[in-house]
């Protein structure tokens, strides 16, 4: 009989199922209100503009869009992106982008391109768990970097400290991992002052950046900063900054189209890997999205988007201070931005223990420990903000605090002897 | 500075740039007749009712197909996948099927799950470019075999011979990879025997079989004969095949999608490695071929372009009966199905070299040597016939005979002593 496991590769072996889209089944059950996914609000898609979009690629390049493309992305689309990037104050060439089949394909391109097995990448702790999931298919590790307790980026005291016992230990760092606008899983937005020195560390150490950047337009609250792709091109120029961008966030997932941006010999390089892992990215959903960037009408919606996200951002910090415990040892971020927010609990108690209990009460979220490659913290939860309707964020944040009061008193009114190594 | 070549990945160094796709590029000046993509005719793309089914996918379930989907695949386009093998014979649960961003997500995806640097897949020589590449951009290699002259399938004799060199020789060799309806790039269809052999060599010694069946509804002469997979089903039923699919070639490539069929268990680990690859295969182009297949006209679709090749197959084995000189070291297979026929040519004759000449005279074709991973043969080519009209398919030829009729007459009359290292 044939025995598969003895055919399976390392990679394979290392491959971790997404605890997030496991779970994302099990709240597709309709009375459970889901916090869990990263799922943009649908009402907000703009169905009948994409709808006319489509309707022009079939009457206008039909042959085209329905054909094989390039590898590098249809010009058409190029040519928009690069539009779209400018009003941004970020200068691009052709040279500059890669058209992908949205993020998650450029994030397993960056370790197939730069990780050997055991190679080392920086990255937030707690951070995006496709990125750890994709690392962990080539046997990449990551190097871990808490966060400041300011809410301004990396702690940079331990970065420069983690690195340097990570070269003393002899492991081969290549690139450092960053979601600088609106991170997932916390929704820390990084100031310009950590921006421009994670960029001198880069410079100094010979790093590569890759600044991943779904939500950067997507900023409710206050001001636009420079991304770390545009720092880099006002001050040396040295194009060190692989940058990640998608319409996954600001227009719709479904089409599965993102962009890559760096220096034209980084491109080059993710053109041969794409080649080999899918030829070309959906050619009619490039053709269609450049109809609809033509109408100019994205930067409406856009902002369509971030009050909505607003209002419904707002609301849920009201209701979490409304219903949640008042305790030194339970807080949430207050993000200016993006889809999540971070929610941190008393120590004692770990969300994916937790999960079924409120699974019962037909609420549900994503475990915080999901979001770190090793030694997780597991008294945190991400909550995300964008997909459910004020209703069900009230009715939702209601049923979560009671689930976390149960929690908290039955560990409060418990026998010390039983709970205390969890306790402690 | 940032030294970029420290940083790239094993993997990184050993990826090639498509020979294929950087000729496409070169071929796409209009006055250059091009036989060298494996583009379908996009003057059969049934334009109007695909445009129809997008539209229906607006108006019927706009937010669904504009979200992110489950890795696994729409449903209701695995439902049509269903029905549409069941047809074909082949049983189906949806357990047995993945939805993947076309066969070249699938090629890439083999490797990575059942490939440790070094590891030995066995596949045609010559194969499937795209193939090689994929395997190569991890570490992979591959143990050629070649075809019998009966033009039936692998020679069993050499497989046998070479399988178990590899053995004594300490290769670790992972699984065989074939596509036994018209070879690309040869054109060849394999006998019933030699897929039943190749199964029971398979079940012998515990191997994998990837079956990639890009083709195998294009076939315009001849009987229609059993997939391997489908032989696995029939006889013993070890599921020991993963067949690949795609619309690519019987409908459209632009859409981006095929199918993996396999056991449960093996499609279990594509989902894994396939979640952390791009999350999901575009849902809008998934729900709107759902709605095109929902119509049934896909197997009117499926004869028309059947006639049409057939008449440009047999048009260019005409033309090359008319115009190529006649000789026993000059000649051509006549496939029965599939976009490819194969030439081979003297042996002095390198196509590479020949290439610009070829160009010279605005006539292109992709060079034999590409399709093999070592050892590969210099003086073949490959003719698409599927997307030059019957009047570029006149002109092509009689150009390319010309090129190399001039190429053998300019061996024919040279000294000796200078082409006798070639003529050799």
């Amino acid at each position: 009989m044939l025995d598969l496991d003895s055919l399976y590769s390392k990679n394979a072996n290392n491959m971790k199922k997404s605890v997030i889209r496991e779970l994302l089944k099990l709240t597709q059950q309709p009375d459970i209100i889901s916090f869990a996914g990263g799922l943009p609000a649908p009402e907000l898609f703009p169905v009948e503009e994409l709808r006319q979009a489509a309707d022009r690629v079939f009457t206008g390049s039909p042959k085209k869009a329905l054909q094989y493309g390039t590898t590098e992305g249809e010009s058409e689309l190029k040519a928009e992106l690069i539009k779209f990037e400018e009003r941004q104050g970020v200068k691009l060439g052709k040279d500059n982008l890669l058209v992908v089949s949205a993020s998650q394909q450029a994030l397993d391109m960056v370790p197939k391109i730069f990780m050997d097995p055991g190679d080392y990448c920086i990255a937030g702790s707690p951070t995006y768990v496709g990125t750890i999931q994709a690392v962990q298919s080539y046997q990449g590790r990551v190097l871990g970097v808490p966060f400041s307790p300011e809410n301004d980026g990396f702690d940079l005291v331990e970065l420069e400290k983690r690195y340097a016992r990570a070269l003393r230990d002899g492991k081969r760092v290549k690139f450092v991992y960053v979601i600088p606008d609106f991170q997932n899983p916390t929704g820390i937005c990084w100031s310009l002052e950590k921006r421009k020195a994670l960029l001198a560390f880069a410079y100094r150490h010979d790093l590569l950046i890759v600044e991943d950047s779904p939500y950067r337009e997507i900023r409710f609250l206050g001001e636009t900063l420079p991304s770390i792709y545009q720092l880099d091109q006002q001050s040396e120029d040295r194009q060190i900054v692989v940058n990640l961008k998608t319409f996954s966030k600001i227009l719709i997932p479904g089409a599965r189209v993102g962009w890559i941006m760096a220096r034209p010999e980084i491109i080059a390089k993710f053109v041969i890997a794409k080649q080999a892992m899918d030829l070309c990215t959906n050619v009619f959903a490039q053709m269609w999205l450049a109809e609809y960037l033509k109408t100019g009408k994205i930067y409406d919606h856009v902002k369509e988007i971030n009050a909505n996200y607003r209002e419904k951002r707002n609301f849920m910090v009201e209701m979490l201070e409304k219903y949640m415990p008042k305790r030194f040892d339970l807080g949430w971020t207050r993000p200016e931005g993006g889809l999540f927010l971070w929610i941190s609990l008393p120590s004692y108690i770990d969300t994916e223990k937790l999960l079924p209990k409120a699974l019962e009460q037909k609420v549900a979220y994503v475990i915080g420990s999901a979001f770190y490659f090793d030694e997780p913290e597991h008294n945190a939860m991400r909550l995300n903000f964008s997909y459910a309707s004020r209703e069900q964020i009230e009715a939702g944040v209601q049923r979560l605090a009671k689930v976390i009061s149960d929690e908290i008193a039955l560990h409060d009114s418990g026998p010390r002897g039983q709970t205390s190594p969890e306790g402690l």
